[in-house]
């Protein structure tokens, strides 16, 4: 193989947010595979790594399906994971976007379980939307010997709760749509005062909601709104 | 105040992994804080950094004890929290730099603690090790509703037994000098096979051991070693 895939991370939204490598890489694409078909995010990607792109870099634009239907979403992967692999056979620089970093509830995942992981394939981290809701909010994620969950707010009401109790710190990702059920939640486990919400951080629309018990359950949010627990530090 | 502070998040080795945000902030520094007294990270942190520093940047590395004596830490904080402060005072562009992301298990919270957070303070996240370790050795750090803990190996043996429990994939940091014993806690919850660990990620002294089994238990490692778990992935 002569060619070369980099899944890129864009980090979580400011252009300049993304890593020096990544910059980079970008440069030299002859052809960027960009994921859409999710509310605002995708687009988003695009947006934050344009000014990096080569001249001549082919930006291919890639639907990936939200639907509940997995064999519906399985054939798109195997499809795109197979274009990606002709592409490199091809002997082209190729170039994946994700948002965030590329390992942590990322499309890219299920495309990197359908291709091996040998010397043409490089994955570029980031850095993660809640380490950019941290630094802006000057909340810190963790410290000494505590511990920290990231969870999805998909996750099993009871979950939710045990990882509330258990840890030090949390963050909460995927609110949309579940605020109401997750103020509850923090509500009953005492950390209404510890909690911070933020949408959008580090871009020019960035919110953040100091103070929970002020939201109104049925808060319209930005797809992208991310809660942070932190029980050693009040707001 | 006329002057500004950075907190600036060095990434996870790789000088080409720091943002380009920091890299551009680098280069227009007065003064630049370096933390130094941790084995081995200190002197890194500054390597990061070095080629994008300003010409006329000075220099100022200072000593964070290592002490279990936290009257003898509280004050160093103090004092340098107070340096910081009238360096911005005094009209400067002030950096302190921090390896990893500067919100997560880094020196600069306790500066933080003893700063108030104006608009002359701005914190730039960084690339976490662990996403650092994930990228490279091609592990997914979670997916869909998946739930991932960091957690550090200096908490109590019973905390890390459920959270290896609990979650479907883990960060396991400050290995080193506990190896042996979490590698008992992984074969207890029978997950040696989920588990990797990687040491200087990123960096030309990489190393990474697939197959924990193997590693013996008096193994000598890096002070940077880190174990990553996923349930749901086998090396």
């Amino acid at each position: 193989m002569s060619g070369k895939l980099y899944a890129i991370s864009t980090g979580p939204g400011a252009s300049d947010l993304i890593t020096v490598r990544a910059s980079r890489v970008l440069a030299t694409l002859d052809v960027l595979y960009t994921p859409a078909g999710r509310k605002g995010g995708d687009s988003l990607a695009l947006s934050i790594v344009r000014e990096y792109l080569g001249e001549h870099t082919q930006v291919c634009c890639r639907h990936f399906p939200m639907s509940a239907d997995s064999a519906e979403k399985e054939a798109v992967w195997d499809a795109v994971a197979a274009e990606l692999y002709r592409e490199v056979e091809a002997g082209k620089r190729v170039g994946f976007i994700t948002l965030g970093d590329a390992m942590l509830f990322s499309t890219w995942v299920f495309l990197l379980k359908r291709l091996p992981h040998p010397d043409w394939l490089e994955i570029i981290p980031g850095v993660t939307s809640f380490a950019a809701i941290a630094s802006r909010s000057g909340t810190p994620l963790a410290m000494e010997s505590q511990s920290l969950a990231v969870i999805s707010c998909t996750s099993p009401e009871d979950e939710i709760r045990q990882a509330l109790e258990r840890h030090d710190s949390l963050v909460l990702m995927k609110v949309y749509g579940r605020f109401a059920r997750i103020k509850c939640l923090l509500q009953e486990a005492n950390l209404l005062d510890n909690a911070l919400m933020m949408a959008e951080a580090t871009l020019p629309n960035e919110q953040c909601w100091r103070n929970l018990r002020e939201v109104p359950d049925d808060q319209e949010l930005p797809y992208f709104s991310t809660i942070l627990v932190n029980k050693q530090w009040r707001n």
